[in-house]
């Protein structure tokens, strides 16, 4: 029986029309000897109805038949009877009188109910995972998914970019996360590794002229998994010769804009707002600000050096600094809501959480005794603060200041309802640091990558002052979260040579590992930028989801485990030998 | 200076515009003090001329450029004087007069010279990779192969596909080449695999009931390599639900007519022919017939078998058989030329090349004299023997026979000039075997995979006389390579329990091994099927070119080898300890 229409694509145009249908069963209702069907294909839900009236032998097919069955149907579209309309269906207002049915495959009682929302254990519906894709909300993520690439591709081939695969099977990078690496199995002792990103390959594509390249890549790090990290993941990975850094996100912008109105029909406001690092740690404490709401971070250093509040004081001598945080309208909060804010700001690094409400027209709270009146009235005029506002006070380093206000910023903006969810709000995030200081390793590491580019007029600090310098490096940000980043890179040797020695790797190490790039640099580089998006997390975005996991059609739990193949798994001692390798000691026998 | 236009777009249209152009020295020549530079961007070539007199400054600097450095000029385009004019250019008929110049980036003399069809050892063309890249011949190679993918896209996309990544961190399957395999770091003896193929988890895709589903997907094969083989290697991964064979290859076929004419504007008929996998051995001694030209193995096991050659009579009663190539032509050749074959024959496995030329209206050749008249008469009126032909025998067993003349037919047909090279002929291989006999396993093995349907008719003999069940599988056939394949799959738990059985896989092994596909088998699997195709390979033969290694980006050499990241590498001892495993041995010290 072929397939005529899909179960979705029926309406009442379709009524008088013998259809015949593929799916599975959603549901079946006996109703005194009446059989309701709703079948279900990819396109959606209608009600198939067996009667002894019309179905003959197909009646007593059907009724063996049970939920995920795999069946096949011919019948007539009707008109349902007004009482009978499913106003909850879009198929609601007809229904098809089967004549006949063919049962493609019998299915088990699956381990969960094939519908939205579930309730079931994660682990569980990775295992079933075949399962789990049948329902409607992961199809749905999963097409907008596929939708979402179709977009980007077809912006970037309009702007003539060159799609180019690099390959998976790469060398081991010495900067940057744990790589997986791959024993060779014709080459004794030596390993692949597992591309972080296509990064080098990408920018050798400019050496060789292609001047604007895109692939969208798979990406892989070895590293402890958090909620928004899987071990491989995609990203879209761009680049681009003789564009300057405002041309080159002029253009993301025009396609960002694009993958949003052709995926989930919303218009996003181009160009984006641009913010400095220092603007968006300074005023959001975070260098991914999520801009849907205001409440911004004041600096009250100036104002609190010289007060009462030994604290303050001590911190500001050693460098730190003192911050506001002005909860607008929480004046009102008892003593136990505001002291519940400790811990979190604890979290984040915080030693204690002053504060200060504005009351009756008073300033009022632990710590406004050790302020002059004068002192007072410059944080109300500097704060902004008014009859029902709560002052939240961080005194610590930047560092611990930003990580703290920045993350009490935005649970009191999710708890005093200043975040419409319906909102998508960009902004590109520019003026990176190039380098920063690793305490531990004590040395310069580089904060996008060793390949960025100095901005051109800090090029001079590269040998007086590294830690000054700031980068041709820019983040894409959306609410809160950074979806995209890339940077203007460096494209003569000697720059290139001078990052080496700005990070403490010797002339001789920056041969051995990226002699490659050097040499390319030496044959007519032309200068080039470009980003990656992060293709996961800004399809998390776009579906509304909030794991990873939801948005990838096989992710890996949090310790990398495919819970469905169950890999990693134990693999033929022939096959390892092979690789010349040998287990370190027997596997431990644990179940995962 | 902002590039206005790229050096290849520019026409007599835009003669009297000022413009800005970036791009790479091809060449500079010095005619009396006026500079001439062929100017290269990846759209083409443009002359710009420095001249004392209008270039003023522009024409000193210019002076210091050399072949690749990089740079950008401004200038007024202008028609050439008719005696200049370079017919061979596209641009040749304007040129710019340079008013302003910028160094980019300087160049060192490159290794080789950045043209087509340099005469440069591989090597150092795979070293240099990214400036062999800059050489015209590859960089459409790379535009024909993004351009393809784009094709396949969008058809499938408008067929409502969707598109779905699977996994590359997967688990080692025991049918099938050598896996690569990537260590857990964190299941300490547990390894990964990347997958041969998306196989199972498309077929998990069906039962998902996505319908429809591609990915233009990485796959890897630890084999030693052969000049159309590469380690990592990329396939057209599309799987379909509730089709027959025939739909699908129906849609496949309106595909592949779609690539052809939008890649290089080649009309291809359809629908291809169809040929059994018994048609195309027996006819063309080969699965992977090249159809441009005719020249038929013919069968004269029935003439021969009591013919007074010994070796026909024995090789018959033995189950082999006798088949005769007509080199139509050939019969004036000489003793020489014919022996020659010999060598070449033996390299397929013939123990000898018997033969006969019609020459002056008569049989000659060493054989003649063991035939009967009405033998002869057989063998002419069955090869269609005429004047000037040449009859080549091969006696041995089927497999043997079929190497050997369909190999000659190959070697012959090219020689003779019957192969146009300009042609794309497609084909069908269908109806092939399920399985084969592995004398060395003494068991049977998929010929296609373990999960490929037998036909309907072929069921019952799964039981009985499995080696005779005839598959639902099909190779896509182009010019003597085999470019795709599928199946239909089987999609029911018995059907495949009974199929590991036939290969000889415990009910254990293969819960072991396939637990999670046998047990979505349970739960509704619609019937379901697909094919890939071998996306490196059909660029190969769209560009005409005769090496996989030219197709592809970044390549590895014969040896599992990249040349310009010299990968594989040592990696941190460090590294390895985090994998749980040790090296065998001390890796042995050689150069690669």
């Amino acid at each position: 029986m072929k397939r005529t229409h899909q179960s979705g694509s029926l309406s009442n145009a379709n009524i008088g029309e013998t259809v015949t249908l593929n799916g599975w069963v959603q549901t079946r209702r006996d109703l005194g000897g009446v059989l309701f069907i709703d079948l279900r294909d990819r396109s959606g839900i209608v009600q198939v109805v067996f009667n002894p009236a019309y179905s003959g032998e197909a009646l007593q097919i059907a009724d063996r038949v049970r939920s995920e069955y795999v069946i096949a149907v011919q019948g007539k579209v009707v008109k349902r009877a007004a009482e009978t309309v499913n106003p909850n269906l879009p198929t609601g207002e007809i229904e098809v009188q089967v004549t006949e049915i063919e049962v493609l495959n019998a299915a088990k009682t699956p381990p969960f109910f094939i519908e939205d929302g579930v309730e079931v254990d994660e682990s569980v519906r990775l295992k079933y995972r075949y399962l789990d894709l049948r329902r409607p909300e992961m199809q749905k993520t999963l097409w907008i998914r596929s939708k979402a690439a179709k977009v980007f591709r077809d912006f970037l081939d309009n702007e003539e970019f060159i799609e180019v695969e690099t390959p998976i099977l790469t060398k081991s990078s010495p900067e940057g996360a744990r790589d997986y690496l791959v024993p060779s199995r014709v080459h004794a002792g030596e390993f692949f590794a597992l591309p972080q990103s296509p990064q080098l390959y990408k920018q050798l594509l400019m050496v060789s002229g292609l001047e604007r390249y895109y692939q969208i890549a798979r990406c892989f790090r070895d590293e402890d998994l958090r909620a928004d990290r899987q071990p491989e993941f995609t990203q879209v990975d761009i680049e681009t010769s003789f564009l300057t850094q405002d041309e080159l996100l002029g253009m993301m912008e025009q396609l960002v804009v694009r993958v949003f109105k052709e995926t989930i029909n919303v218009d996003i406001e181009a160009p984006f707002q641009r913010l400095s690092y220092a603007d968006a740690m300074g005023k959001y404490g975070s260098d991914k600000p999520d801009l849907r709401f205001d409440m911004e971070l004041i600096q009250v250093s100036d104002i609190v050096a010289t007060s009462g509040v030994k604290v303050f004081a001590s911190v500001i001598e050693k460098g730190g600094e003192v911050k506001v945080l002005n909860a607008k309208g929480c004046g009102t909060w008892s003593r136990k809501e505001i002291d519940d804010l400790g811990p979190f700001a604890a979290r984040y690094g915080a030693k204690g959480l002053a504060w200060i409400q504005v009351k009756d027209g008073e300033f009022k709270g632990p710590i406004v005794k050790f302020f002059t009146p004068e002192e007072i009235e410059a944080v109300k005029e500097r704060t902004g603060a008014e009859e029902g506002d709560l002052l939240l006070f961080s005194a610590d380093t930047k560092k611990v200041v930003a990580d703290v206000l920045g993350n009490l910023r935005l649970k009191i903006g999710r708890q005093l309802g200043l975040i419409d969810d319906s909102k998508f709000k960009f902004a590109w995030v520019v003026d990176f640091p190039l380098l920063g200081w690793d305490e531990e390793q004590k040395r310069y590491v580089a904060e996008h990558h060793p390949f960025t580019s100095p901005r051109e007029e800090d090029i001079a600090l590269m040998d007086t002052d590294p830690g000054k310098i700031l980068a041709q490096a820019y983040d894409l940000v959306l609410n809160g979260y950074e979806v995209g980043g890339g940077s203007m890179r460096i494209y003569k040797r000697e720059i290139q040579e001078k990052m080496f020695r700005a990070l403490g790797i010797s002339p001789e190490e920056a041969q051995d590992k990226f002699g490659y790039l050097l040499d390319a640099f030496e044959y007519g580089t032309p200068p080039h930028g470009g980003m990656a998006f992060g293709f996961d997390r800004l399809i998390m975005l776009l579906t509304g989801r909030t794991n990873l996991r939801e948005t990838i059609a096989f992710p890996k739990t949090a310790s990398a485990t495919d819970l469905l193949m169950n890999a990693p798994s134990e693999v033929d001692a022939a096959q390892i030998d092979q690789l010349h390798i040998k287990l370190a000691k027997k596997p431990v026998e644990e179940k995962k």
